[in-house]
């Protein structure tokens, strides 16, 4: 065949016009900037086209047929096209990463990231969509009008609190899957850690008190999933403080909050809520002093999330808490989206799921801490992400509550 | 790895839940069915994802420096993304194969085809976008936004005249090309095999005088490169007749048609056209009577590329004309897209094209038409798309006429 020959992405390396990319030194600076050459994905035929018989089938004119059948019989599009097997990752490049704003092209290498995990753990095909507007009423309607192509939209690295309306709106509107995982998916790998350190340490999730440092998309979704899970009590706090009714600041989204979280009523700065509380979780990118987690509970437990930086050092976490998780790879207890995202949507994909229910994300995270099992340790309350009975897990788990919840479509 | 355990395709043939699909009897009675299942394309890592350390490259940490990069450096983009090598293929399903408005769903299995020739015959990446939307600005405003993420835009099955204006606003907006390949592809193709029929014949393009059935997209498209290449005088004839200045029922698009074509100035049917006329072109899916074939001039060429019906039979044809192509992979001669439409993204892509012109366009004609060489005859005046040189001769030509119009950027 002649893909090999005219490639344009094997002509990364050689230049014949004296293009002035300056891309070499960046290669060999960095092997990041090497691996990414390229890009990072392809797309690949999974049927034949060796002969003029092949193309007939797969093209006119058979291909007809299939389209007919599908104008006739609308559910067919799913048996017989990629369609509830790809994800569209759409986002703005508002919120990437912890770099901010850097706009559309600038976030590609994080969606064709995720791309790629959604493939490798999940068997999800996923195309990374980058769009060049912010606007909320913008990028709902672009997203609506491409959702035929899709079984599934995952909204990433959009600031909040767009985030939230964009979500919202959009499950309003489609059919398929829509999930905001810097929301969703971290509040359900948090979760299931939370569940596995109670576990540990016997005791229920009643019992705890929590405080989240960091009331964007990911400490807003976390709050709310704690609440659905049972939690005793949870404070939010921003850069201005715990979350609480009393404050005449609050966004719409910060409002709600203050009405189902900090049933203690606690008022004042992130370190004051911390004294005395179970659960310490981190997904503000700040930093809290070691005076503040010493006056956490006996026995506490701090996920301190933000990277690369975790608010406080684990090793310093380790003096005060028995269970200390990071979002780093190279300290144990990696709170990592990835163990949630691929088989939250493989499942949902699998049985053609409308949407994605709190009971689904709930299923997940259960899923995820029951795969510890017996092994569970102070430094083992959540598995590896290349942990191989993680996605099928977790897979299984959502698509029997997408038909226990009745939002299942096969 | 766990994506073979749970890729949700790979239930595509069980069915949990009493799924009313129906699909598996259309499987067994058509084999385009049974192809079709789960759909034709996937999406593959080109990186390696083994452990954490592929991970810190892959993902965070690793790819925030590659984003920051581009941030700063906005042309990083392609080198460090799939970017230059993936093309967005859209439509509104409106003008399906023959099938019409068939809505974007349906179109899919086609666009899901026209995606995976991209990838065998051009090494070139393709993701379906089908739009629910048949507005034209909503359609121009939608790929718009999503353009950051694609390196070409092909439009596909988009019904005329509005193809003509959505196609036109994406190339004033958009720096990276915007083709309609049921316009242009067809247009390359026609021009190849008009090129050798007439070397054949040892004729000019400036001697012949040609009847072109179809004033749609490929019919305006085709008169245009007609004429471009040098044509002695071209009439395209619609519904109605020929087209022609004293008509006083003609669009926009078809006031300019009357303009740069019918020199002669004929006005009436299209077999009256046809009367001592060189060429016939047929792009309508009408019929043509043997008498009208029978009254072109001595040593004709008709190319009847109605699909599947040919507008005179080549049979038929073959009592009149010197030459005799159709759409039909079962017949000598088949005007066939693929021949195109891989090689100029390819070429277009390699270069880092802003816009695919005329001089391109003609390049590739002029390339495709040159892999016939020695063997020339009148049953072989275009290649075969299993051809393994076409798509290296198109890129390389294409590739070259962009450096040479100054729109390269690399």
């Amino acid at each position: 065949m002649a893909a090999e020959i005219v490639n344009p992405r094997s002509e990364g390396t050689t230049d014949h016009t004296g293009h002035e990319g300056g891309a070499e030194p960046l290669d060999s600076f960095d092997p990041a900037f090497a691996l990414h050459r390229g890009g990072k994905m392809a797309v690949q035929a999974t049927v034949p086209v060796r002969d003029k018989d092949d193309l007939s089938l797969a093209y006119t004119p058979g291909v007809a047929k299939v389209c007919s059948a599908i104008a006739e019989q609308p559910d067919l599009v799913h048996d017989y096209t990629w369609k509830s097997s790809v994800v569209a990752v759409v986002t703005d490049g508002t919120a990437v990463l912890g770099l901010g704003d850097i706009g559309p092209e600038a976030s590609l290498p994080v969606m064709e990231g995720k791309a790629i995990l959604f493939k490798q753990f999940g068997g999800v095909d996923a195309v990374p969509i980058a769009l060049n507007c912010t606007d909320v009423d913008e990028i709902v309607e672009t997203v609506v009008r491409l959702a035929p192509s899709f079984g599934g939209v995952n909204l990433e690295d959009i600031s909040a609190p767009r985030c939230f309306e964009i979500e919202r709106k959009l499950q309003e509107r489609l059919d398929i899957p829509v999930f905001h995982d810097d929301q969703h998916g971290t509040a359900v790998v948090t979760l299931a850690a939370l569940r596995n350190a109670a576990r540990l340490s016997q005791r229920s999730l009643g019992e705890l008190r929590a405080v989240i440092s960091g009331a964007g998309a990911a400490g807003v979704a976390i709050a709310r999933m704690l609440v659905e899970a049972g939690i005793g009590d949870v404070a939010v706090a921003d850069r201005k403080g715990v979350v609480s009714a009393d404050r005449d600041d609050l966004t719409a989204v910060k409002q709600e909050l203050a009405g189902f979280t900090n049933k203690a009523g606690i008022s004042g700065s992130l370190e004051a809520a911390l004294d005395g509380a179970d659960v310490f979780i981190g997904v503000s990118g700040g930093t809290v002093s070691e005076a503040a987690v010493s006056s956490m509970a006996e026995g506490a437990f701090v996920f301190a999330m933000a990277n690369p930086n975790p608010e406080v050092h684990p090793e310093v976490a380790h003096k005060y808490a028995s269970v200390v998780a990071t979002g780093r790879s190279d300290f144990p207890n990696q709170i990592n989206n990835v163990l949630a995202f691929p088989g939250i949507f493989a499942g949902a994909l699998q049985v053609r799921a409308s949407r994605i229910t709190e009971g689904m994300k709930l299923a997940a995270a259960e899923a995820l801490a029951s795969v510890v099992g017996d092994d569970l340790a102070a430094d083992y309350v959540i598995p590896s992400p290349f942990d191989e009975r993680v996605a099928p897990a977790v897979t299984a788990a959502v698509a029997a509550a997408a038909r226990a919840e009745g939002v299942a479509r096969r």
